[in-house]
């Protein structure tokens, strides 16, 4: 290994939704993984979440020696410092929320730091990219969340979201927001099958001119050649990416997932409101022969390494650019003093 | 009393919204009203719409002198004739139904028979008028509610969507649906508080093509004039709207309200999804002097005969326009035999 991998750098995987359980965690430490954004929520109403969370919270409690949870960009570094990973609460869905703008501060209190708009359909707030084209951020209960997102320190997520909704959330965000996995769909191409889900050139242009991060996703079903890429096309897809919007704009989003049985996936696809999944479920996808979990992390570094990334271009890539973008977003929005003491 | 109105037609008013208490159903009884659709929810949510059901099967044991509650065509006109008013329970916004398609059935075994899609802003269902234009109803949840209803015998609402969400109704939907409560736009102008409200003429007109039915409402923010509305003014929209699409499509939905302290107005406006309202709050307007209350429905069908409306024209108008939709909506879509033996 080469001096700049010796060093380390904090790697960060912007998105992983596994059953929760310590062989994941292992995985983590193995792979030399210092922070995950999870996923506790998708089509979970509020009182759901709060056991969603109560779940999880005793999982830290009992594998404090493998993973804690992170509230701020520092915390992640300490947590990372000290040979574990640190886990960042999120959701795939503002269901959480259900219709109270208030719920958004209860989440936070209790550790949620992203959350993203919507999950692939419409819901009070957003469209998500199984919807036409033409659909945004909702006018009313939209704006507020985004709004109060930005007032708590919640860092606004778009992956599964329609290119409207992109363009809509980076326009009413105050602060840079997220597209925690995705993959651009130009590189990509739309031979693939779930090809509503990457994104467009501008899009990824306008995220990075706004101070935005894409997590790069080995998830088949959005990647070139599905199970089939290569590590030297997923590098290839780094390199066009850097191209295109510079090394500060990227990150990892594996979206990486283990430990569903099969019947998870309807859950994903149909929630509670279709009887079928709308589209069809073709089971779990298998994932490239260099990356089969999240042990094979420096498998991706190495590739990069030796197409000819500086350690500081792996650094950002791995993790920095997270981390920049954790630190800015995880505090509150500091008032003026007259405001505060009003 | 002309010998049309001596024969009493039945009065049905598409939508009322009050704070429920025996006062109102007196008012009823006085203004000879057969049936009255309810309010139970607009931004309830299951839970909480089980409790406003189970206060209304209080209240309707308690008054049984004057109300019972109707869930097909013949129950409303039996219970007319009793000389007591049917109630039909109904929705002004989906979310009872929260993100779970098997919640409709549930209501519907609770009695509710019509539903409007969404209130004003965006649900996972449609979007409403405060929304952009181009928003209508949800891909996937927001058809799959439709079918649903449509299955069930759930009447279809659409007074506070979005055009484009009426038309897409009409679209999605196998059987005919109601706007309850809303004017014809051109009649009525844009010089008007909630001039977002009234519908288009093509859409009135499509929804006349597809055996809908539209109620007129005396609600002064969407009456050309407000509070200063005329009854002349008032049947002068009557006739404006027959000449448009017949006689066939026209009924009642007041929008009435009576009994809500001021502070309802915002859950109304605001619900839980904003800290204030995102139109101004002027109060409560006054209703018009030959409209106060439930008790002046006489006056609308004299004014009606004085302008020549015939009396098959006066009871069509009057409620039979909704008891002959409601008598095609609260069944449930009969199965072929082969396939209901399956």
């Amino acid at each position: 290994m080469s001096y700049a991998l010796a060093r380390k750098p904090i790697v960060v995987d912007a998105l992983q939704y596994n059953k929760p359980e310590r062989a994941r965690f292992k995985e983590w430490s193995e792979g030399g993984i210092g922070c995950v954004h999870v996923t506790l929520a998708i089509w979970e109403n509020a009182r759901e979440t709060l056991t969603a969370i109560g779940e999880w919270n005793r999982l830290l409690e009992q594998n404090s020696d493998l993973i804690a949870l992170a509230t701020t960009a520092e915390e992640i570094e300490r947590i990372a410092a000290s040979g574990r990973t640190a886990v960042v609460y999120g959701f795939q869905d503002t269901s959480p929320f259900e219709d109270d703008i208030e719920l958004i501060e209860i989440f936070y209190q209790l550790g949620v730091r992203i959350a993203q708009l919507t999950y692939n359909v419409q819901n009070r707030v957003a469209s998500g990219c199984w919807e036409p084209d033409e659909n945004g951020v909702s006018k009313f209960f939209g704006r507020n969340v985004i709004a109060e997102m930005n007032r708590l320190g919640m860092l606004v997520d778009v992956s599964h979201c329609t290119e409207r909704t992109c363009f809509d959330a980076i326009e009413y965000s105050s602060r840079p927001i997220a597209i925690t996995h995705a993959n651009p769909s130009e590189f990509v191409g739309t031979d693939i099958e779930l090809n509503r889900r990457n994104k467009s050139t501008p899009l990824i242009k306008r995220l990075a001119e706004t101070g935005g991060v894409l997590g790069l996703s080995m998830y088949p079903k959005i990647m070139r050649d599905g199970s089939n890429c290569t590590l030297d096309t997923f590098i290839d897809m780094i390199s066009w990416t850097a191209d295109l919007v510079g090394v500060d704009t990227i990150g990892f989003g594996t979206d990486y997932y283990d430990g569903w049985p099969e019947s998870q996936i309807k859950w994903w696809r149909a929630g509670r409101w279709s009887r079928e999944s709308a589209i069809p479920i073709k089971g779990f996808s298998a994932w490239p022969t260099w990356f089969k979990s999240s042990v094979d992390f420096p498998n991706i570094l190495e590739g990069m390494e030796k197409r000819g990334f500086s350690g500081e271009e792996i650094a950002k890539i791995a993790g920095g650019n997270w981390v920049r973008l954790f630190r800015d977003s995880f505090v509150p929005i500091q008032m003026p003093a007259a405001a505060s003491a009003a």
